[in-house]
């Protein structure tokens, strides 16, 4: 009997937006016991190597078959970790990991499966800007991959009626650049040329960027598959600081 | 001169939502650093007392005068750190802050001040209860403290109808407790009384306790002051699991 059979387990885990001082000791420790990194590669290479792991990259969208092999070596006994960018459960493995998990095998539902949170690409962008997201707040996948253009567009519309400050995950993709063009068409239609909007790019990491401007001042090219996109509410405001190219920008708690 | 005159700085840091093991290094190295800790009293008491270190505990609904007061120690050449549970630009101290930047003295403006981003008691639940934010979602405050609760209504039904997830903080005053009640009613009416709806408290302490039910069953009963509310989307699907009491809950990352 391999001496994994037993003790194995599952934990899908955020490794935040970048830097390592936002991995929470938590991941740090799950990683530090693990048999087994599975990931997308440039998650995957995020973990440094070490004797006794097994670092498994795979492609971007492979998570169903990426989720099930992940599965596949908990129930062998091994002690596997899942890792995502930012938090597992925004636009990441963890989703995955729960499809895998109801459609597999009967036997992975007695797996010791946990999820570990981590720093959001939203709320890292937020904490460098300011407080954009200090009030109400929605947050959408830009990718038309898995659902319809159309829903996204409505989405947009109900959110800019509901005043909400809005996050935006991938907002571009290379195979389809009009989708965003599409967005910020529907968004100043919706919010006016005047609203406030964020790119975030790459953030915590050496390639960092920031860029606050209005719907009406922004373009497509200002994104690209490494930015977060922040669109503040009617509220949202701007304040100068000295020591940043950038403004503070943030979305006051209450409304009258 | 005071020593302290130069080298000021102000952090406005997310401890998470209790465990220690979700604060991030960041954030750890910044109270180490501190001279100055400043916050409502039970955040303020998670920071253990040290030679060196001031805690300044404040009320709740203080956070304008906690921000000026902490601006101003910054000004004086304190390293002050404002902590927040979960993450500070969610309904938290960030907003308040820049509230009080904005509005203060000019020489404030030339602080050095940082945000540093924590877990946020959405993404804590969330990851609990397995995936439930997997999709879009919102997230609302829904306390009337600081808007009319005709816009919370309004929001809420702009929500169900873009079919988000969603996360409520504060879903119950202790002075309005009919407000929650009448939330579940809008809610029950707008997304049916199948919908999927989950009670995470004082996640990640030692008093958590996790419910998953349904609108038709839920009661106002069911949250209190320390509990987060998700509602799951029209897809938000439940995996029953062998281990703990409360199944699985994920939202698929594709719509057909």
């Amino acid at each position: 009997m391999n001496e994994k059979t037993h003790g194995g387990w599952l934990k899908v885990v955020g490794l935040g937006p970048g830097a390592e001082a936002l991995i929470t000791p938590e991941v740090s420790v799950a990683l530090a016991e693990a048999t087994d990194v599975v990931g997308y590669v440039p998650y995957v290479e995020r973990v440094a190597p070490r004797p006794g792991l097994v670092r498994h990259g795979s492609d971007n969208r492979e998570e169903i078959r990426r989720a099930e092999a992940a599965l596949q070596l908990a129930a062998e006994g091994h002690r596997v970790v899942v890792v995502s960018s930012g938090d597992p459960g925004v636009f990441a493995m963890a989703a995955a990991l729960f499809e895998a998990l109801e459609a597999g095998e009967a036997e992975w539902r007695a797996l010791d499966i946990q999820v570990l949170p981590g720093i959001s690409a939203m709320l890292a962008a937020s904490a460098r800007l300011g407080a954009p997201l200090g009030h109400d707040f929605c947050c959408i996948n830009l990718s038309d991959n898995l659902k319809p253009r159309a829903l996204i567009e409505r989405r947009l519309r109900l959110a800019a009626e509901a005043d909400f400050a809005m996050a935006f995950y991938n907002p571009r993709s290379r195979a389809r650049p009009e989708g965003f063009e599409r967005a910020l068409e529907v968004l100043r239609e919706a919010c006016g040329p005047e609203r406030l909007i964020m790119f975030a790019r790459a953030v915590a990491t050496p390639e960092e960027s920031l860029r606050v401007t209005t719907l009406g001042e922004a373009t497509a090219e200002m994104a690209d598959m490494r930015t977060l996109v922040l669109v503040g509410s009617s509220q949202t405001r701007r304040i100068p600081r000295s020591t940043v190219g950038v403004p503070w920008v943030y979305t006051p708690r209450s409304v009258s």
